[in-house]
């Protein structure tokens, strides 16, 4: 079932490999088919060099398992509270890519400080308050999505693709698996320049965003009602 | 027409990529023919992977598109305000590379640290003004060509072939399209030593730029009228 | 004799290259057949290039040479003193990656500060003290292996597969020669986080580790008894 | 003539490209005959791809070509005087590597942090001082080699193979074309982590070097009398 999703779901989790976005078996991309609600997602620990799209496991937006004999990944719940809580999205990504997880490690939004950024962010990517203990010991992967939801509070999902959970490393979504994986490409290179940024400027708090006219321009000359950058579809 | 041309501005294009200063499609090349006075250059949005010459549409200085079924890049008319105002420049290029664009973030410019900047660039790569919201919300692209220009004033675009747009990203140019890369090659490779220099002398305040002499030295032994590097031509 | 493990060890050695963790011949892997209490190890000097399963020289836990022609490394005596004091573990590298070493230069622990960490280690990453005047002057590297075991007393090398050695480098170590190498491999990445995350945070004073019971939930759900991740065995 | 050596700096070239130290035509390798007193170089301003070892020039020690088409480097001059002045050395390297290069614009000595510093390096890495404005505007490349050849009074050069040359980049040396490029490539991987470390410990004030003593072994370990790293030859 779903051969079309499991095949663009496996080529998305192996962009992580071609964008450098993973080492051995850390992240994982998952794909969703609106239509029978059904989510097809990496499995748990394999390695990428010999994954198939065959070996994607399906899950339905309760978790249950309805093909596949492998493990989901161990993060399948904070991937489904995601397609439960933002209708409109059709993949998910997490990596533990390098530059997006030292902001997460120091709990840190990373800013508005380019046209880069505003390119595919509509404003800070935000970072989540830790966990807390009960959340931690408990259903750990669900509260993470819990978490990501509650820090999203107010910011349209379709604007703002990427969250950086506490202490841990970023998630990302998108339109489709490859939307998402997109976003995580993205991020990871704002990150590093948001980091060099503020170091060339005297540390963060002497560092100034971007205007916000500008981020609005751009943001709008990609994504807007009146997009121009591109070719039609 | 202009077969060969769009030979050079697609392998110049194709740069890029080998040189590591793009992702997805995130940066452009165009190059000029003075005889016609007309441009090639990037389609926008197109991927790299599949770009072909024959793709590259052929606009005149006024930006009409006399040749080409693809849409140009956005930044069209930020090429052609510095083809019509830069007479000796042949290409182009624009990218968000990231050690020139943490500095165009920071609003600074690049200093002249060391001779590998002097043999490439005759002085510190300026940085332009922020856009007024007006120029932003105007015709934006050909806005960020005035506000280049308008940097420019004072300074010989054959001497000094990069500027830093302010919360944006470098554009550089040259004799050629491939020339253009060039520039912005070393723009990068400068940018990240520029940056490691100043931490290392315990910030920007306390750097010393490199003595004048040095600077005259090693631009002259490469650009100015008794240059003796490389080989005869 | 142990043809198996030659070939693991060499294969472990080779992944040293993969993952970019050595530069000429710095690095070295070693495994132990328990059984036979036999260790077979890279050779030193020798070029990765060039190495071959049949070259590996096998040495007894006192360090004499059982079968090979050419020398063992040179840090053969560090590695024989780690399997004689961790008895459960089967493998050691020994590299100067980047990042692990500039900690080991500085003499500072690299501290948990997110569950990239978490997943491999279970508590800050030790840097030994520095070695006396005697120590160095003495059996230097069987020294090294003294100083390492004093700075894991009382903690579990199963949980701790890493040591800094002060001004030096790292070694790491697991189950098998295979797992020490991706020890080392995540050593080095969050070695690079742990860096900036610091940055980030204004400096190491300022930094705050990961909570407690996030540590504990990401070792735990990879390597503790009621372990989730990866499928079943 | 001399076909064997060309066919040694030539390789020792194209490792320049192997290791990642050269960005279009800016680095060169020389090798030297001591029996004719003939030296080998790069050639100025050829692309590595293009080049062949057929290409070389040969030169003797007062400069004059005696072999080849092509012109030499520009930076013959430097490399002539280091073969005049330092008997021993059999090849020559220059580059601007990026993090080696960053501590010559910082006019900043690389210290001795680490035992991969003191496997091939015995003490500080020096750095010149700044040439005068006559020197720069005389025989500047000539020059360059006088202050190299200043700055290494007192020290032995076949026990430090590298000086970083001011607001310019790093000349390294060796027993052979070959060695003086495997001093460039440690002489960066150094560099690299010499900067990390003493950022780390809060700039290179409150940065210690390692012990003396350690310093001592490391080296003598791998060039020493009684050396016993690597097979016996």
């Amino acid at each position: 079932m779903l051969e079309e999703l499991k095949e663009q779901v496996y080529e998305a989790n192996m962009m992580l490999v071609e964008y450098n976005l993973v080492t051995f078996t850390w992240g994982n991309v998952s794909g969703i088919d609106r239509k029978s609600g059904l989510m097809v997602i990496k499995p748990s620990g394999v390695e990428y060099s010999k994954l198939k799209p065959s070996d994607l496991p399906v899950l339905d937006l309760e978790g249950n398992q309805v093909e596949g004999d492998l493990k989901p990944s161990s993060d399948t719940p904070t991937h489904l509270e995601l397609y439960r809580r933002f209708p409109t999205i059709g993949g998910v990504t997490h990596t533990h890519s390098q530059w997006a997880t030292c902001f997460a490690q120091a709990g840190r939004a990373i800013r508005t400080y380019g046209t880069t950024h505003g390119d595919y962010f509509d404003g800070d990517i935000p970072c989540t308050r830790k966990m807390t203990p009960e959340e931690i010991a408990g259903q750990y992967e669900l509260e993470t999505g819990h978490v990501i939801v509650e820090t999203m509070k107010g910011i349209d999902p379709d604007r703002m693709h990427a969250v950086l959970v506490h202490s841990h490393a970023p998630f990302t979504w998108g339109a489709s698996a490859k939307g998402s994986v997109e976003a995580a490409v993205v991020l990871e290179y704002i990150a590093m320049m948001a980091y060099h940024t503020e170091q060339l400027s005297g540390g963060a708090e002497s560092t100034e965003r971007m205007q916000e006219e500008l981020l609005r321009r751009h943001f709008d000359r990609k994504h807007g009602p009146n997009a121009y950058y591109g070719q039609k579809k």
